[in-house]
């Protein structure tokens, strides 16, 4: 029997990892976006409420992620039914927190809580990617895990290029998102568009550090890889404020990297211990705190389990 | 008590791995060069003879690999003693299976095996590197593989950067050398000295999966992964006579992949058993013969042990 509600959440995310830019991503436990799904008989994609946005998304289904998303599953299935849509943002927008990620992963989890037989995870993947790219263009690696969870090597957009890496046991993050905007473009627009060759022997050195790292569970040499990039963060560190002395608290705290939170302006700090995250978050808040910059701030760990259906309604 | 004379044994090596340039090496099986060191109380280093290079080599100690290594050996040991270094070439020269890098590395093993009290493995990596360095520059993706043994990730040249990745255990080689020369120099300056950005997200992406599905022994993902190289070889491949033929007939008898040994001109094919490596191996070597083109061809696998100490004599 079909369920006339369901309702899906789905994880922040970090792209990136540093050296990893645009194939590496995991999911953050805690935050994220809400959606809930529910029958309609006209056919049509409603997006009835937005919450959390502040008044800035799109109620316009071909314009917002969730409609997009919503009706790239249903497109997928062939079906003619319609949704209304009720979004809840958890996260802000722009942030580097995957925010549009978790948005169409909620949505098509949504959808699918709906179906009679729901698909399979792994054939939800397009459909997100879809809400996506209206946003970001087609890249997984917030997207993949938002909806799987884990570290995700995201080395393409079809599910053959998706891996799951292990998750290093005492793997914890320190994240502060100042109030600033960063668009994604802009922070696309900085990079170089061509690397010397040395820095690409570099930079691969490092990011098969980084994947050796994860899977022996050594979170020290994992933060010593991601914080060896030499071409993205370089490149975009002027566009986030105080990036320099926010490193600087967090490793006097304890951490032992900083990176970029996928285009920013979110700083994702890399520590070992909840106890040593706790303090670096609040070192780093204290930095936008002296300069009169507003900021959110979490810590936190890795969610193993990505996206989740939370209720359906027959 | 010192012992007068000793021998050792270092394997050959394929540096690269494809997607893997100047970052992943492995040892093979088999073939190696040997060196034999023995005391001299006239603080000379001696080369007294060398035998399988058809005279290519030099005597001079410090103009031959063997030589330098030992000297660097000696020197890090604050040693006044000499040695004579007879060295024995199992690999061609200038041929991409780490002939250098071997002799290097078998010459450190060699006096090494005359201490009274032997350094770990670990503290031979310099030396070695020092007398690799005079022919191809600082790079450890041969010494460390011949040195250590088994699939190296070797982001640096020292011990540190050097890690060694789980093999997968249905991996096996197959290897042809045709006759021609193709000095490291010359395959080094056909690199384009820049890459687009582009290609560097897939480099690494590609560099990611092949370090991950190492660690899950997944070889047709390894194999994948290691062909998916779009800078280097492609620059290289026409020093190579007939690689596109070689790689078409390896893969209609069942390999996986055929990536560039280092430098070249020996052709590395991937397959998943025994038999199957074999028979590539015949079938690649049939294509040189096609040609006219002397080569040597092996099949082997991934050598775990590296180099070994062959005998003492007190």
């Amino acid at each position: 029997m079909l369920k006339t509600r369901a309702e899906a959440f789905a994880p922040a995310s970090i792209a990136n990892l540093g050296v990893g830019f645009d194939i590496l991503g995991l999911a953050l436990d805690g935050a994220g976006d809400v959606v809930e799904a529910e029958w309609r008989d006209d056919g049509q994609i409603v997006i009835a409420e937005i919450r959390g946005d502040e008044g800035k998304l799109s109620h316009d289904p071909q314009k917002n992620i969730v409609g997009i998303a919503a009706q790239a599953l249903l497109g997928q299935l062939h079906s003619k039914r319609g949704v209304t849509l009720r979004l809840k943002k958890g996260l802000p927008l722009s942030s580097g927190l995957g925010g549009s990620a978790a948005s169409a992963v909620a949505a098509v989890m949504a959808v699918n809580g709906l179906l009679e037989k729901p698909l399979a995870r792994e054939d939800l993947l397009a459909a997100a990617l879809e809400g996506e790219a209206a946003v970001s263009g087609y890249h997984a690696d917030n997207v993949a895990p938002s909806l799987f969870g884990g570290i995700i090597l995201a080395n393409g957009i079809t599910i053959d290029r998706i891996h799951r890496l292990p998750v290093p046991s005492d793997l914890h993050l320190a994240l502060v998102t100042p109030n600033v905007e960063v668009p994604t473009a802009q922070a696309r627009a900085v990079l170089p568009s061509t690397v010397p060759l040395r820095q690409l022997v570099r930079q691969t050195g490092a990011v098969a550090d980084l994947v050796d790292a994860i899977h022996c569970g050594d979170v020290v040499r994992m933060a010593r890889a991601m914080e060896a990039d030499e071409v993205i963060e370089p490149a975009r560190a002027h566009l986030m404020p105080y990036i320099d002395e926010v490193r600087h608290e967090a490793k006097l705290n304890g951490a032992l990297a900083l990176v970029i939170g996928g285009a920013g302006p979110t700083l994702c700090a890399v520590c070992q211990r909840w106890d040593i995250a706790e303090s670096v978050a609040l070192a780093m808040r204290r930095v936008y705190d002296r300069h009169g910059l507003a900021c959110q701030m979490r810590h936190t760990t890795v969610s193993a389990q990505g996206a989740q259906l939370l209720t359906t309604h027959l």
